[in-house]
C-alpha cells in the first residue's frame, strides 16, 4: 500500500473533525472530553521477525504504543490489544508469556488493559490502542523561531542492540552485549516527561523513525529549519565505547530510530526552569540545537562544519 | 490461538479495571468520562476472502464495528481504522474505493474518522475502533426473570445472501438475488434503537454469531434460560419466498448470524411503552419469547413442540 497516499486521502476525509488533528499527530484529541487516543499496528515480517520472542515483543510494542501518548504530554491510562495469530502458533505456554509480559508492563507504567479482540489469521499481527486523559496535548508543527531543541535520555543504544542481533559487532564485552540487547528489546521510555512537556514544550514527537526523520516530522509543514550539533547528542558511555572499539562512524549509528525518546522544543528564556524541573523529575534532557530560519547546514560537526547526510531515510523496525 | 483461553486470561488481568467490564461485553465503558470504546479486527481468509470487493468490505466492517456500540445503547461518534496490506495490492484506484466507501458510511451514520494506522504486511487485515459518548450502557448478564425478549428488524437475510454467493440457491427471481446480496454486503444496522435501549432494555447484544449463540452470550453467566417461539422470529417476505420456493427448512436458515440486529430484554410491564416508542422511531422490533427459569425446550415450534438443535455453533463470517 502507498501509505502516504492513503493517509493523505484519509486526512482529507477527517477535515470536518478537529479532534483528528488532520491525522498529522498520530493521535486523536477531544479537548472537551479531555481524552487522547493513539492506534498502532505491528506486523510479522515488517515490524518483527517470523519467530519473535513473544515475551519481549509484547513489551516492546506496548512501550512503542504508549510512547505516542507520552511524547504529546499525555500519561497513558488504558490500553487495548487486538491479537491476530495462526490457530496453532499460540499454545498455553505462549499465552502465559504474553499475559506475564502484559502484567509486568501494567505494573511498570500504571496502565490497565481495557479490551481488544482475538482473531485467527494466517499471520501474527498486533494492534495496540492507548488511551489517556489530559487537558492539553503538545502538537507537531508548533515550533517557534529560536526555540531550543531538547531530547530526553540517550539515543543510538537500540540500534547497536540490533547490530548485536545481526552479529555485526566484533569487539565487545559480555556486559556490553547484554546492555545493548536490553536497550533494543526493552527501550526506556521517558514516562516522567509528560508533566514537563505540558508545562514547557511548544512542539514534540517521539523518536521512532530516527532523530533526523522525526525532527523533520516535528517541524513538518512549518517554514523553519533546525540546527543541531552532533557532539551534543546524548549517548551512553557504553555506546561511546563500542563506537571507539569497533572504529564505527558515530553519525552512522545515531539516527536509526527505535529510540522512543522524546524530541521537543521550548523557549530559550525557559532554559533554567526546564533544567530545574527535569532535575526534580530525575529525567535526563539535553539541548542539542535550535530552531532557525535559514537553510544552511542542519547538522554540525564538532568543528562547526556541516555533516553531509545522503538520502537519509530513517529506520524500519524489525525484531 | 485458543481465543477463549487467551481472553479468559486477559479478563483476569483486567480485574482491577472496572471500565473493562471483565472483557465480557466487547466494550470499554468509563462511567465517569462517559465514553465507550469497541475494537474489532477483520482478517483475510477468516472474516473475508482473499480478493474481497474492497468497497463493500469496508462498509461491512464499519457497520459490524459500530454495531458493537449501538447494541449497548451508545451512538457511535468517531471511528479509527488501521490498515495492513501488501505493498502492491492497494493501488490508487483501490485507495479511492476505500475512501469513497468511508465517506458514504460517515454520512449515513454520522461518524467521523479520527485516526488509525497504515502498515505493510503480507496479508490484508483491518482493525476498527469505534468511540461513542454515553451516560450509560446496556450490559450482558443483566436479564431479569420474565423479561420479554425482543429483536430488531429481520434476521436470516444475510445468510441467504451468502448462499447466493455460494450458488446454493436454485429458484429465485433477479430481484430476490439482488435483494439478498445487498442484505449480505450492506446489513441494515438499527442505529435508531440506541435511545430505546437506554430507556427500556435490561440486557442486550447484537446478532453477529447467530440468534441462538448470541442469546446465550447475552444470558451468559446468569442462571436463567430463554424460551422463544420460532414462528415469532421476524423475517422478510423475500426470505419466506425463497424458503418456500426452494423447500428449505426455516430453522436451518435463521440462526447463522451476520445479521447485526439487536436482541434485548425488557420488563413485561413496559410492553406498551416500548411499542409506542419504537413506532415513534420508525424502528421495527418484535417480541420472540421470554426469559425463564427452568431448562425445558428453548426453541418452540409453531405447535409448541421443542425444536431439536444439534450442536449449534453459530457462524463464521466469510465474504
Amino acid at each position: 500500500m502507498d501509505e502516504k497516499n492513503l493517509i493523505n486521502y484519509l486526512g482529507k476525509l477527517a477535515k470536518n473533525n478537529p479532534s483528528a488533528l488532520q491525522l498529522n499527530d498520530d493521535i486523536f484529541f477531544d479537548k472537551k472530553k479531555q481524552i487522547a487516543i493513539s492506534v498502532d499496528t505491528y506486523n510479522e515480517g515488517i515490524h518483527f521477525s517470523k519467530s519473535p520472542k513473544l515475551s519481549l515483543l509484547i513489551k516492546k510494542i506496548i512501550r512503542s504504543s504508549i510512547s505516542d501518548l507520552i511524547c504529546k504530554g499525555v500519561k497513558p491510562k488504558y490500553y487495548f490489544i487486538s491479537f491476530t495469530s495462526p490457530k496453532k502458533s499460540l499454545n498455553r505456554s505462549n499465552i502465559l508469556k504474553i499475559i506475564n509480559s502484559l502484567r509486568e508492563e501494567q505494573k511498570k507504567y500504571k496502565i490497565k488493559i481495557s479490551g481488544g479482540d482475538s482473531t485467527n489469521g494466517n499471520f501474527l499481527s498486533f494492534t495496540i490502542i492507548s488511551l489517556g486523559y489530559s487537558s492539553k496535548i503538545i502538537k507537531r508543527n508548533h515550533v517557534k523561531f529560536n526555540d531550543d531543541i531538547y531530547i530526553s535520555g540517550n539515543i543510538g543504544d537500540s540500534y547497536l542492540g540490533l547490530k548485536f542481533i545481526k552479529k555485526k559487532i566484533k569487539k565487545f564485552s559480555l556486559y556490553e552485549k547484554n546492555f545493548f540487547l536490553k536497550k533494543y528489546y526493552l527501550p526506556d521510555i521517558p514516562i516522567k516527561i509528560c508533566e514537563l512537556l505540558k508545562k514547557f514544550a511548544n512542539s514534540s514527537v517521539d523518536i521512532s523513525d530516527g532523530l533526523i526523520e522525526d525532527l523533520r516530522n516535528m517541524i513538518n509543514k512549518q517554514k523553519y529549519k533546525y540546527k543541531i550539533n552532533i557532539d551534543l547528542i546524548p549517548v551512553s558511555k557504553e555506546f561511546r565505547s563500542i563506537i571507539k572499539k569497533n572504529n564505527f562512524k558515530i553519525q552512522k549509528n545515531l539516527f536509526n530510530g527505535d529510540d522512543y525518546q522524546v524530541i521537543f522544543t521550548a523557549l530559550k528564556k525557559d532554559r533554567k526552569k526546564i533544567k530545574k524541573y527535569a532535575k526534580k523529575l530525575n529525567q535526563k534532557i539535553t539541548i542539542i540545537g535550535q530552531i532557525i530560519k535559514n537553510n544552511s547546514g542542519n547538522i554540525l560537526l564538532k568543528d562547526g562544519r556541516p555533516l553531509k547526510m545522503t538520502n537519509f531515510k530513517g529506520y524500519r523496525h524489525i525484531f
